[in-house]
């Protein structure tokens, strides 16, 4: 059995956004049926509809940063109940007994996750639509609980700007006393300056655009520094035990390793391509420096960031839509023209 | 004052190496002069000897693997006396103040140190020359102790190629139970597989050649990886949490990154030109891999580890040459013609 959702979908790499009907499956014993509030617009979501990673499917709802309540739940589900305020990821799913699923590292399973959109559900076969929807059907394992003290449109970034940003900053140790610096002032890197700074971290914004310093300063920067001015560049050499790189494009690592400290960590968060130009191995082993790179984050550290935001009223920054200007919007994401997340009503699917 | 020494010197980049007198200090308070009995052929010297990094001080006479006999000490050395046994490697000198040099992290230091040769001397500004040649004036924070327990011509190596590939191996904690990968069998790889077997480790070779397998388990090697064979690669997806990447010239590592488990770490030790073909930072993202580098290693345990090999009886795997024949020798290191490394006797010095 299934029920019949409205949402927007791509049909192809090259049609716009539009309104679609289509299939979920009834919840399983395990599954939670969430009515969708709102879902953030993720980079990925553009580079996925229009297949700019490759093996796209089609046709593709997509959405990863959802927040909504619970209006049903299948007879195993005992963490959440109707009326629940809860929130969904990129993932719906993973294989639950692999070493990364053991060490809850489930972006990480050895099998594939089962990813929320353009993806195929591990048990059925079919396939996965995401957040740009009325409804979503979970397994429980994979829905995380918000908090109602937080501005639930500005929470749903955190599904996945805030939870990559949030993850490798824990993973690395970053807290009171360390400096780091944060690539890039966009989704996720308004994101890593409010995490580091709650932190209680040294923080500098690297940013290639003058006139960002008051705005940095608002989001959590102690310091601001014009990655594309050699002197600025230069003072900073060897500063940082962590950089995290936001930036969604393939740029040049060259410069900012020269910024890392001995047995300091750039770690990339945002570009899935080949390092070009590549990188200079000199400034590598010559600091016993590190390249490395996250994605996303486990449920359990997901829950995690999530209370820690309760406890520390952290939310994105967002501008919301309503779904008929989802197009528009992809555009300006594009040029990086939002500060710093669009988030959809999901209430404006009733009138699209 | 100055001593006049008998030596080998590259005068051009061009010009093979030939017999050669040059000066050196008088010893200051703190040195320690040493009658050199064996200085090993590292590939660094061929790189430098023929400005293949730029910047080559010529005359030059390299040679950083040094093992000798102390024939005098200045006023102020308490450490060592007249006779001992010692080694001199990489470093003869550095700031003594940094945070790097206070950590016992002299490679790193934040002034620069003083190279062993194609360097200049951070008091006197006089060029720094090497081991080919019959004595060295170093200061004793740089002169550690050598077991005549060991081979000592064998011991040389351990100065460059195995301080190299020790202090990584210590650095990232690798003992019992690790799942290690060596890749390339040449000074460094032997030394590699060598430590890594000592120190409890699951220890994989990569190598480009067939053939090797009964070689590479002699030296420590568990498993023979033909890195040249998909199918062979393929069998240790996801396998390995370090590898250790002892090839001296650029090279693909993407497929040697699928290799790495999650979290898994690459660790260049020979090479220091830019990463090309560049790397895949999509392999790097989904599986938090990090890709790292070492250089050398500190005085401290340069030291720690030539007492472990006392202790195990580790030494390199050595041909010894007449210095009469270094150039020859420099064209077969080039073609990994050496098993693992070519050692000059000394004494050849006095007929050449
Ligand atoms: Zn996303
Ligand atoms: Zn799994
Ligand atoms: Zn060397
Ligand atoms: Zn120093």
């Amino acid at each position: 059995m299934t029920m019949s959702i409205r949402g927007y979908a791509a049909q192809s790499p090259t049609t716009p956004l539009a309104a679609h009907q289509f299939e979920r499956r009834d919840p399983r014993a395990n599954d939670v049926v969430i009515d969708i509030l709102y879902c953030g617009v993720c980079h990925s979501d553009i580079h996925q509809a229009r297949d700019e990673w490759g093996g796209s499917l089609y046709p593709m709802v997509p959405g990863h940063e959802i927040v909504g309540r619970v209006s049903s739940v299948g007879p195993e589900v005992t963490k959440f109940k109707v009326g629940d305020t809860v929130g969904v990821g990129c993932m719906v799913d993973s294989c639950q007994h692999c070493s990364s699923c053991n060490a809850g590292l489930e972006p990480y399973c050895v099998e594939g996750a089962t990813w929320t959109y353009n993806g195929v559900d591990r048990h059925d076969k079919m396939p996965t639509f995401g957040g740009y929807s009325e409804r979503i059907v979970v397994s429980d394992k994979f829905v995380v609980s918000i908090s109602d003290k937080l501005d639930l449109k500005a929470a749903a970034p955190l599904l996945c700007a805030g939870i990559t940003t949030w993850s490798p900053l824990r993973h690395w140790n970053i807290g009171k006393g360390s400096k780091i610096a944060v690539i890039g002032l966009g989704g996720l890197g308004h994101m890593g300056l409010k995490f580091a700074k709650a932190m209680g971290a040294d923080v500098t914004l690297f940013t290639r655009s003058p006139g960002k310093e008051a705005e940095a300063r608002r989001l959590g920067a102690d310091h601001v520094v014009l990655s594309t001015d050699e002197k600025q560049m230069a003072a900073v050499s060897r500063q940082f035990e962590f950089i995290l790189d936001t930036v969604p494009n393939p740029h040049d690592l060259n410069p900012y390793l020269t910024t890392l400290a001995v047995n300091g960590v750039i770690c990339l968060v945002g570009q899935l391509q080949p390092l070009d130009p590549p990188v200079n191995a000199a400034q590598v082993l010559l600091g016993r420096r590190s390249i490395s790179g996250s994605a996303i984050g486990g449920i359990a550290e997901t829950q995690e960031m999530l209370d820690f935001c309760a406890e520390h009223n952290i939310v994105s920054d967002i501008e919301v839509i309503d779904i008929k200007n989802i197009n528009a919007a992809y555009e300006r994401v594009i040029t990086s023209d939002v500060r710093y997340r669009f988030v959809i009503d999901m209430a404006s699917l009733k009138a699209a």
